[in-house]
């Protein structure tokens, strides 16, 4: 029987395995995590609405009907393209087609010493970290005496206005003004600053002007500060510098670059800058008709852009790759991918949003009720559904975050931090 | 106004403040962590069933309406009772009236090396360290080849068969052969070994024989394998030593010993081996009528017998201890403390569970649902009951478990875990 490895339980790996669902093969999936995570409301946890296991689930959970499908919790680091075989961390695996979904993280351009100072949102432990970050900088706030201070506390800046980075500013200036404000009795939530940094001329490049600039109205309408055409150029543990002018913040958060798993390197093909890997219009990896790259590893054209890094394109070129792998198995010619872009969404708060569906361009509280429909309906085949829905309808209603929790190993005052860690235990 | 600290937000402090609600004072709650804990569910998270939102709670958020309350997340490193002056890691804090409800922790009996090989549970951190071991081990069986490093990889060693101990075996007994039996394929979730050590003769000390035998009968149904009158003797990376019989076990958790946290000691008065202050009837500290102790910290005995360290103990005292800082602010003579027994539950597993509710002891499925009754209304005041409500249907109904994520910084398997920690981030 054809042995299959996909590695990666993202949005193009699930997919695959799923494509592949009844054949008469032996399908091994595997990833470093033992959970696939609905990426596009990672920014929900980090705001502390949603709890982790609202958003995540077992990878062997989500294949276990399926009989021709073992799931592997581990890690590649070699892949032998002549031998067919992996290398995890603790054995090897031999495949006949292999599926590298490994997926990106976040990249600092060169500045990974920023990373300290201003964490990025692509995990679980991402999110809780930015949570903890967030929450104890308001805690911080109302105990601090100096006016300046006080000032750093309450100033949170995030990096980048892509859909990831408008989603946080947006919902941090509503904790702030809406969650912390009945909570906090010593400091005035309307001193709270959120800075949103983008170095392009729009927030959301991705969109036209015109629901650009209706997206950065609502930014502003929830008292979000939108700076264009500017860039970090440094970053520390006092705040953030735009060219000569030092914003003062104690929380900073990275939303701006993007860098693809470094397993693509280890196919030893072409690769852009962002380390994706450059793939047949099939999805194979050129010389390499049994290999397959998909999702945000993926560098694909066409029609003279490249295929975007976001979960409706993963999933699509997930179930091309693994079709094309069938075809392959059966004799048959593969087929080119295409992507069919049917719009996309970015929500900014509370009954804001802005996007396009279809061909339509949409904005307000249409757009972000399409937003909310569309992803409650993608957490199908997770129990949690209702979970979320009553949790959002609760925090709608009410106003209220549900899963305000510092926890973590330094969840005391940071001055504390490290003579405590011994007894932290 | 006369100024009340109250450290701890645990069931005690929590009570407190809520009794001293309306009163013109000035009263302040300084806790470690910003999240109130229902311990008595803590055991659900442990075993993957709840997530830690649903049973945690900022403490903020819990005293929000009351005015004359305000909330510190800070650690307390210094009593000064001559001055009425806490010290703070990061400040000090001035009182008139101090009530002291830290709580306490587990404790090894002098074996501190055994935590790494054995993790108790007490905070959200705990159960996250417990639930990450838990499904890691299963993830481990899932590859292993070698028959007696299998044998390992499925055997739980649980210490000590109070109320904790009894529920985690139960728990342990109920995933492994229900949930991992659909989720994993290589090897036979039969072959799971759970097993409970008690030095005591019965499971349970604190009840009678009959109810013992019967809570050990429904751990037996369970598959647990209870081991009465026998001691670890050693712990370490490979399993537990009772006397001279090793058990060869790959996780351990630790439900043995209880030590009441460090503040008690800085009081300076009698304390007891646990650690525990020697209260006067009125919970005083003998020579500091203004300074009282409430909750597991409290050492108090009651017709020959301790008042125990349970949750509802500690509501009753902490309530207790509040009237008594209202009489004493009136000049009115306080009151001597007295523990009403209302009963206790212990569960055991899915419809199984053993108690006393008021003195007539009850078993079975009847006691499993009032038990189950009694939790979700303790409940109240948390958003989450609801969501807590569906997730234990789902769970009852679907043999399944919602939260089985395992994060942290260390989910690697753990051969891996140290050589790959640098790339964690």
């Amino acid at each position: 029987m054809p042995k299959i490895v996909i590695i990666g339980g993202g949005f193009a790996g699930l997919t695959a395995v799923r494509e592949l669902r009844g054949a008469e093969l032996d399908v091994t999936i595997v990833d470093r995590r033992n959970h696939h995570l609905f990426q596009p409301l990672l920014y929900q946890v980090a705001t502390a609405a949603l709890s982790p296991s609202d958003i995540a689930y077992p990878i062997r959970s989500v294949v276990r009907s399926q009989k021709n499908t073992r799931t592997i919790l581990g890690e590649v680091v070699g892949i032998d393209l002549a031998a067919r075989q992996l290398e995890l961390r603790d054995g090897r695996l031999d495949y006949d087609y292999l599926l590298v979904a490994a997926g990106a993280r976040h990249s600092y351009f060169g500045h990974d010493g920023w990373e300290a100072f201003a964490p990025g949102l692509k995990s679980v432990e991402d999110a809780l970290e930015i949570r903890r970050r967030v929450l104890l900088a308001f805690e911080a706030a109302e105990r601090e005496p100096d006016p300046d201070e006080l000032a750093r506390c309450l100033t949170f800046v995030v990096v980048g206005a892509g859909p990831t980075g408008v989603e946080l500013a947006g919902a941090l200036s509503e904790i702030g003004r809406l969650t912390v404000a009945k909570d906090f009795r010593t400091f005035d939530p309307r001193k709270l600053r959120v800075v949103l940094v983008e170095g392009d001329s729009q927030v959301l490049p991705q969109y036209s002007k015109e629901l650009a600039a209706a997206a950065q109205r609502q930014l502003e309408q929830l008292g979000v500060e939108v700076r264009l055409g500017q860039h970090a150029t440094a970053i520390d543990d006092r705040g953030v510098m735009l060219g000569d002018e030092r914003i003062a913040a104690r929380t900073v958060l990275w939303a701006a670059g993007v860098q693809a798993s470094p397993l693509g390197k280890l196919l030893g093909v072409e690769t852009d800058r962002a380390g994706r890997v450059s793939v047949a219009p099939d999805l194979s990896v050129p010389g390499h008709p049994e290999v397959f790259v998909a999702g945000d590893l993926m560098r694909r054209e066409q029609d003279g852009e490249l295929v975007p890094g976001i979960a409706p394109a993963a999933i699509q070129a997930g179930r091309a790759a693994a079709k094309n792998i069938l075809r392959r198995i059966r004799g048959a010619a593969t087929q080119p991918f295409r992507y069919r872009d049917k719009g996309s969404l970015a929500t900014v708060g509370r009954g804001k949003a802005v996007g396009v569906v279809g061909k339509v361009e949409i904005k307000g509280f249409f757009a972000w009720w399409i937003w909310w429909v569309i992803h409650v309906a993608y957490l199908i085949g997770f129990r949690n559904r209702i979970i979320v829905l009553i949790g959002w309808a609760w925090q709608y209603f009410a106003f209220s975050r549900g899963a305000r929790l510092i926890t973590g190993r330094s969840w005391r005052p940071e001055r504390a931090a490290a003579a405590s860690d011994a007894e932290s235990r």
